[in-house]
């Protein structure tokens, strides 16, 4: 491609409003530009990135088996009411009707419309397993799109569903997509995790887990084991079940008074008007959060249940909800907190509570604690948990932290990174097989529902990850793999003949042989060149200047610019072959 | 691909509604399955050919230079607004709101968004011209959504679009975007016409062609001229001059009464009760219709005008509709009629008419004629276009007949067709350019505004069309190029040993080749197969039976059956690559 014909803008600067460098970056190099919110358009080079990435998904897919089809974005409304989904899913699904009034969502996700064709085209277990796979343009209204390709309205996505009849079948088809997953993003040439991520309702070990492409613009916490492979998202991260003690165990001294050394004193309500914090609490008596018995009251499903947590810890709230198998699961408001309990928020207590009480074990552990005495301006201390408190409910229901022991192995602790989701795959089981009716029959004619994953890849997120983790302060450092071009050809001077036509050659040859190159044949200056050139960011460059005469050019790339030669034309082309037969 | 792993699933009969042989076929072969009313998804077969179609549409557009980049499906209102046509579009646009309210379009075609991105990427002379194209999927919200893939809610198009700084580029740009149609419908097999079609405002000669591929099916008819090569479409296609008469002159003789030989006879007025239709005149006065002028009022931009064309032919609104350059023009109703004329429908004349009348030549070149008296239960006899009606407007406001003679040639007569249209290309203008504010500066530094023409491939259609043209009573025929594999081997008995050993034997050698086979591996009776074969239809196939043991197979291509050979198995791949190279 020559340069001076492509549509192709580079900026100074990114508009304000772009916080993330790959945002920034996307912009700058004008690979998109932005029509509407959360919405954009792929700009020739954008366009080509895209492909790229599309083909490498592609072609692993087909590798792993996987065959693929297309579906439509219209999906109708019936579908997803026949799921349950239709209300679930909320503003975040994109609603519209037909010139007859039918109603339609535009599919964020294709999990209905698989199912339904599946049950349509497959009834013997003769015709398992089948994994089907599409790369299609997602909607999904975000409430705050933002970083660019990374949270958008409207995205490319590549689907994958693998229909078994049994679970071991999934597990293979499950372990097929993981496999064909790290090759994706090794060839992507991203540095990205597969770590731990909640199930919902389907849980199990394994059952399912996010590739993650760390970035520090990440949106997600992932926390990792310093010591063995252990990874998991924030919301799923285990809690070690030894964990440090905030310190020695005191209330009774922190907390000014001695206690019975034979036996603990019995529990002791005392004043503590207008205090309803934690802070104020270990502010005004002088004690440690640790020392605290932290109650949170929530609604599963509309039924109230209240969560006890060593003062010092985070309610992970993903695991309460996970332990309940609720559906619904939010914080009580303080209305609520007063209609149930009869006392405001910060009063509560699980010292005489008559409402289920869940422990974390943190709070299960701890020797004695302060808690709220479920009577306006009074707190209760010397509660012991399993003397006072009824231990019948206890589980890991923290957020964990970093430093935190590593629930697997012995020696590491808890790492903290922030990561980008760039794939999830799923054992959805039967979830959509049940609801929507597609069933099979077995060796022995009966019928069972068909066992489902489903695998996602954010093909556009995967440009954002590349750019995160691919950059200088001059601009993108493309991986090969993904790069517009693979070759920028850069003659110094357009005006100068020689150079111009050992460009065009080298241009030429390297075409023949199905390099891509983009030969920047514009009429500017040097300095404008070479700051565009850092800017896109192609891997491999040959700038050809002075030395033209002699045949010789200057070979870099991007990613060590200091690491320049001076080679002849042949060599040039030789070590290009070499770099592009080696991606 | 082994078929027992494919997703495929034959019918013997397509459902009751599919009426086009191309619907009928994509839907037993199971290329594809209706999700809704004009929405379907593509099987893995049918992915597979639309693939083909895509790449092949992709590297002729890279070819003329085309740029590819990818526009967003979601577009916001306003764009349509700007341009006037989120109104004109009418129900076609499916629209929806946001979470937020803001309204957006679903794109059923991109003018508005690329004109809005080239008038902030380009603002000079220097970047220009530029041709731009997405492959894309589209949204019409079809009042009929019919013939499978012919007329969808959802489809695949190409659309590009071309900017250039004045109307010579244009033309460039045009016939070059035209040659790489030829190309890619070539390529794909297709029998098809570019056919000279209706260009709205723009006009002019070659303003606008449509790429038909022929086909009974096809929803639009095509005239050609049996000797040149003139080929329009019916609603464009121009009334050759010379347009023989349907009889000698002699309304006189015909209508009962004697005419003054010297000299014409003036008009009078006879009393024709109830007579309201050319078919109720010509039985109660035994004249012909070709001795009437028949007067049809229309609406053009809410203003009246009465059009007059012999009683024999047909007005074609569309050529009247531009003759006045009206932007919106209909028939008008009968209430309408009866207050512009006093009189019902079937009494208007253009004789003493205080409204505007257009003649088409038909209706000039009559000596005489019979018309409405603009009063009723009477008509007018003696009417002498030129001396007793004013002839200042005249036109071809006619819709040609089969057997007209060719307005291009002398020798020709027109013959009908029916055709799919695959393709258009269309000189814009500065239509979109203009009302986007899409301008750059020329190189005295003036604002100019872009010259603009855009170009649309129905990619899907392509499938439908190629159907259409190859296929038997037992299935599709695909062309090479477009076949979903290119090869089908067919071991008769996949329980017999030797025949599947030296069909995986083939199936390898030739996939190592990176030849496109189909196994079909299953556990069916040879009829079952050799049905199935004949159905999906590709190309090429490979027989393995009973000369298995002798490493003998029975070659056959799916275009002619009968001529099937026994080779040895390196026969057989020697023809399959000879066959695949020459594609």
């Amino acid at each position: 491609m020559h340069q001076s014909q492509l549509l192709l803008n580079t900026l100074r600067e990114a508009p304000g409003d772009a916080e993330a460098v790959s945002h920034q970056l996307l912009l700058r190099t004008g690979l998109i530009r932005q029509l509407a919110a959360g919405i954009y358009t792929y700009l020739p080079l954008g366009r080509r990135v895209l492909r790229k990435a599309e083909q490498i998904v592609r072609e692993e897919m087909d590798r792993a088996g996987a065959q693929e089809l297309l579906m439509p974005a219209l999906q109708p409304a019936e579908l997803w009411q026949e799921s349950g989904r239709y209300e679930v899913y909320g503003p975040e699904l994109i609603r519209l009707s037909d010139r007859h009034g039918r109603e339609f969502a535009l599919g964020p996700t294709h999990e209905e419309v698989i199912t339904t064709l599946v049950k349509q085209e497959i009834s013997s277990y003769r015709r398992l397993p089948v994994t089907l796979y599409q790369i299609q343009t997602k909607y999904r209204d975000e409430r705050r799109p933002r970083f660019g390709l990374l949270r958008g309205r409207e995205f490319q996505m590549k689907d994958a569903y693998s229909f078994d009849p049994d679970w071991e079948g999934l597990d293979r088809s499950y372990w097929s997509m993981y496999h064909a997953y790290h090759r994706i993003f090794e060839r992507c040439g991203l540095n990205f995790r597969p770590v731990e991520a909640d199930a919902g309702a389907i849980g199990g070990e394994g059952g399912t887990l996010e590739f993650m492409a760390l970035a520090d613009i990440g949106e997600d916490t992932i926390a990792t084991c310093t010591c063995c492979g252990y990874a998991a998202n924030l919301e799923k991260a285990e809690s070690g079940t030894v964990l440090a003690s905030a310190g020695e165990a005191g209330v009774g001294a922190a907390g000014g008074y001695s206690a019975n050394e034979s036996g603990k004193p019995q529990p002791e309500k005392f004043h503590t008007p207008g205090i309803k914090t934690i802070g104020q609490l270990t502010e005004a008596f002088g004690i440690r959060a640790s020392d605290i018995l932290k109650t949170v009251m929530f609604m599963a499903d509309g039924e109230p249940v209240a969560v006890v947590i060593r003062g010092d810890q985070e309610i992970n709230e993903l695991k309460v909800k996970n332990y309940l198998g609720a559906n619904e699961f939010e914080i009580a408001d303080p209305e609520a907190v007063q209609a149930l309990t009869g006392v405001p928020v910060g009063f509560v207590g699980p010292y005489g509570l008559n409402l289920p009480v869940l422990f974390d074990h943190t709070a299960a552990e701890m020797e004695q604690g302060i808690a709220g005495a479920n009577e306006p301006d009074y707190h209760y201390r010397y509660l012991v948990p399993g003397r006072d408190l009824e231990l019948t409910r206890v589980g890991d229901f923290r957020t964990v932290q970093e430093g935190d022991p590593c629930p697997r192995c012995a020696e590491g602790v808890l790492k903290f990174h922030r990561g980008i989701e760039i794939g999830h795959v799923f054992k959805l089981g039967t979830k959509y097989s049940e609801k929507l009716g597609a069933t099979y029959l077995d060796a022995s004619g009966r019928a069972q529902p068909m066992i489902m994953g489903c695998y996602g890849i954010g093909v556009s997120r995967i440009l954002s990850a590349a750019i995160e983790q691919n950059h200088d302060e001059h601009g993108i450092i493309w991986p090969l793999a993904l790069a517009p071009y693979q070759v920028h050809v850069i003659p110094v001077s357009a005006k100068d003949e020689t150079q111009m036509a050992l460009a065009l050659d080298l241009y030429e040859k390297l075409q023949a042989e199905r390099v891509e190159v983009l030969l920047d044949d514009r009429n500017e200056r040097a300095g404008v060149k070479f700051k565009d050139a850092d800017l896109i960011g192609l891997p491999l460059r040959i700038v050809i200047g002075k030395d033209a005469a002699q045949g010789r050019i200057e070979w870099a790339e991007r990613r060590d610019p200091a690491a320049k030669m001076l080679l002849t034309a042949e060599e040039a082309v030789e070590r290009v072959l070499e770099a592009v037969a080696g991606k």
